[in-house]
Formats: structure tokens, C-alpha cells, sequence
């Protein structure tokens, strides 16, 4: 079980490593560290407490705080999707900025299954509904690649590369694909 | 040969990185600072002050400063094993908390040879002794793996993976192989 | 089209996250931040503005800021070769250092091709030119490797290793070759 004080202590380490800060409004702060323990004390892992979960990783990954979106959203708005991570500026001004989703609709559409499927037709009396073929993967599998930032080489195994290189600051478009002629799982 | 104000230097930036202080009482700072020098021009790595080499790189790797138990330690004592490294909170208390040593028995026991092994018998008198069988390792081989951060993406090649994602702060327990068909050396 | 405001956040959330301070001298930082927003619009890229271009990424990675020359600059002489990046006894002193060009000579050379090679001789009247032989690989082709660092297993994909472990700080003699009997392409 998570304490809410591990919690704190870890967004604290976190917002000083990037050079952030936490939210000025201390009952906000109280509301994302406790939804955070929540989250991670029921999946495993510290859900954004501003989304919903899939109730699949895979598909939550990215908004597993902290979230795929927050650097770019801290260097854009000078705050995270939640405003639990804010920049120097609006810490200090407590005007907490309007920060709109940067979550891609696709991502959305993916993990909540938003997509209108037509629903499969019930099987004939007496006869056994097929296995499914091998083609079908399995709900969670998200192919990831090893990905590299071209600035400084940094290198992640993930679906896509992160918006900002967290070690040199390169934007996205920075980031290639390592490619070989073999197949990496994991 | 390291100065001990390259030393000092290296100590305040990586601090600065995670957003720890160095120890509040200087004359322990001054000998730690002391003694990675001494070990950095000895062995070549600046191994822990306060730890014991084995003479062994690969397994000294998780004691050489800053160690592998560093960042678990302050999230959660607020001080590494040494107290070189305190949180914030510590640094202005300048109270030094008690931190019990994280390092896994089976690292110290490995490091130091303290498993009882018996003795090889002396070869027969005449007799050659026998070469070495392929499946005999060298000592110093130590088996790395190439494993990611499932949250952030984050590749690193080691025995096994760090107890905190330097990038996400993700625990352990969220990293996991990067499985494929090939062998790494390093 | 990069704002200088975005240039400026960028370098303001790099200097937070590895403990350094922009230059202290206003006009001087404001030359930087548009150098380097001149450079991105014209090259994609934010090229060191006191370098410069040789028209081939590859041969200008090492000197896209930061470079990889800031690191190992800050750590020995306060400050990077052009100054914007400084550490806190320089920005408190206002005491710019000199900084010697740490860029190696065939890094150089290799970039703006000042190696003679002789010309070659203009083909025989009637005569083809040859097309270029499969050995001639295309200038820009620049080996990487996967490279770790042996005391924290940072993992990068370049064509040699950092001058310092932007995770653990260990040294460049740190890093060492993941080998493998696979080829990488990025």
C-alpha cells in the first residue's frame, strides 16, 4: 500500500527534476496526491487522477502520471493537463492556466472503445462459436519499437517517441526508429 | 588523477539533477568528498566511501556513487547510506536519519565470496589438472539484460533493473525485458 | 515556426533540469535565444549559435544545443563554450570564462571537409563517368552503435558516447559497446 507521503515525495523528486512545481492551491494538491494513491492502490500504477482508466496498461500507459503530456503541456501552458505540474511563473502568480486535452483521439477511441463496432451476431442454435483465428491479437498487445532522439541518442522502447527528449529537450520530430531485422517483445 | 573539486563539482550537479543536497555537516562532506577520490584514482570509479570494494567492477557496479540504492534510500529515509545525499528536508533539519543498508544479501554475499565453498580437491599425483569446462563462467561475468520502464519508455542494459526510473520515478516493479532472439555482450 | 518565447522556455527548463543558469548578461542571452531560433527555423534543428552549419545533420548533431561539448564544459571551466549555459558561481560572479573549442579536430574537419582531397580528374571526352562504386557510401553516413554506461546502464544509440552519463554522471571511460551480431540502422 502506497502512503500519501510516498506519493508527495515522489511528485516532489519529480517536479524538481524537471524544474517544475506542484499546484499553488494546497487542497488541489491534497485531491491529485490522494487520487494518485487511490489509483495506484487499486491498478498498480499512479493513474492521472484527471482521466479514466481503460482498465487496460497498455492503452493507460500514457496517461500514467507523469503523463506523456505533460512536458510538452508545461512548455506550452506552464501547466500539466491537471495543473498538478505547473512552471515557475504560474506557481508563483496562482492563476492556474485553461490546458486543453493533447490526448490524441485515437489513443481515446482505442482505450474506451469508442469506436461503433457492429456487434458480432449471436451463433446459429447448436452450433460452437469459432475460436478466434490467429490473426486476432489479443486486446493489449501495442507493438513498440525502440525508438532513439537523433540530438542526443537517447533511446526508449515504446509505441511512439515522447513529445520532448527528456534528456536534451528535442521535440518529437527528432526521435527515428532503430531498425534491425529482429523482433523485440516486451 | 581526479581533483577534489572535479569530485565536489560532479556531487553538487548531480544533486542539482535529482533535487537532493549534499550533506549539511562539512567535515563529513569533506571526507566523502576525500574518499571518492581516493577510490575513483584507485579503482578508476569513484566506489562508495562508506562500502568495500571486491576488487571486481561488475560487482562493485551498484556501489559505485552515486549507488544503486541512492534513490530509494531518500525517497524513503530523505539520506543514501552514506548521508551524502539528503533531501531537503534533511539538509535543513541537519538531523542525519539512520539508513540500514538496501544492498541485497545475495550482492554482498556474491561480492565478497562469503558462501562457503569447498575446496577443489589437488589433482592426483601424474595427472593433469583439467581445463576449465565450457560451462565454468569466468568470475567476473555478469549476465545483463536490456530492460525498459513500461511507464516511460526508458532503455537501460544491466543485471537487473533500477529500483526507481530516473526518468518517471516509476517504481521496479514496472520495468520488464526487452525479450528477443539475439545475445547482447557488454 | 519556433517563438523566441518557446526557445527561451526550452533553455530555461534544460539549465532547471541539469542545475545550471542561462548567461547573466541580458543582451547577450537575447542574442543567443534568437540565434538559436534563427538556426531552427532555417535547419530544423537549434544549432549552436557560435557555430558554424556544415548543411548535414549528422555532422552537426554533436553541435545542436546543448551540445555535446556543455556538459563536460560547465563541469571544468563554470560555463559552455558559448556561455549561455553557466553554473551558479558564474552567474552569481557575472564573470564570464574563457572556454576552449573542445570539439574534436576530425569532428570538424569531417564537417566542413577541410581535409584536401584532390580534385578528381574530369572524365576523357566521350567518355561516361563511372557511377559512384557500392563502397562510396553517401557522405552523410555516420556509424552508430549502441553504447551503455557500465555503472547505470543508460542506454544511447550514437556514434560515440556522451562525455558524461546525464544519468549517473560517470564518465565517458564508463560507457562501453552493447555487441551484438545484429546491424542497427537509425
Amino acid at each position: 500500500m502506497t502512503t500519501i507521503e510516498e506519493v508527495r515525495k515522489r511528485a516532489e523528486a519529480d517536479a524538481k527534476t524537471y524544474g517544475y512545481y506542484l499546484t499553488p492551491q494546497p487542497e488541489l494538491l491534497q485531491g491529485f496526491l490522494e487520487g494518485l494513491k487511490t489509483n495506484e492502490d487499486r491498478y498498480g500504477y499512479p493513474l492521472c487522477p484527471c482521466r479514466l482508466t481503460s482498465g487496460n496498461f497498455e492503452y493507460d500507459r500514457d496517461i500514467i502520471c507523469p503523463c506523456d503530456y505533460r512536458d510538452p503541456d508545461v512548455a506550452q501552458y506552464g501547466a500539466c493537463y491537471c495543473r498538478l505540474y505547473v512552471n515557475k511563473q504560474v506557481y508563483e502568480s496562482k492563476n492556474l492556466p485553461e490546458v486543453p486535452e493533447r490526448r490524441p483521439q485515437e489513443k481515446i477511441a482505442r482505450a474506451y472503445g469508442i469506436q461503433s463496432v457492429a456487434p458480432k451476431p449471436a451463433p446459429a442454435q447448436g452450433m460452437q462459436e469459432a475460436p478466434p483465428t490467429k490473426t486476432e491479437k489479443p486486446q493489449s498487445e501495442v507493438k513498440k519499437k525502440l525508438w532513439y532522439c537523433k540530438q542526443c541518442g537517447y533511446v526508449v522502447f515504446r509505441e511512439d517517441p515522447p513529445y520532448i527528449c527528456p534528456i536534451c529537450k528535442a521535440k518529437r520530430e527528432l526521435f527515428a526508429e532503430i531498425e534491425s531485422k529482429i523482433e523485440y517483445n516486451g
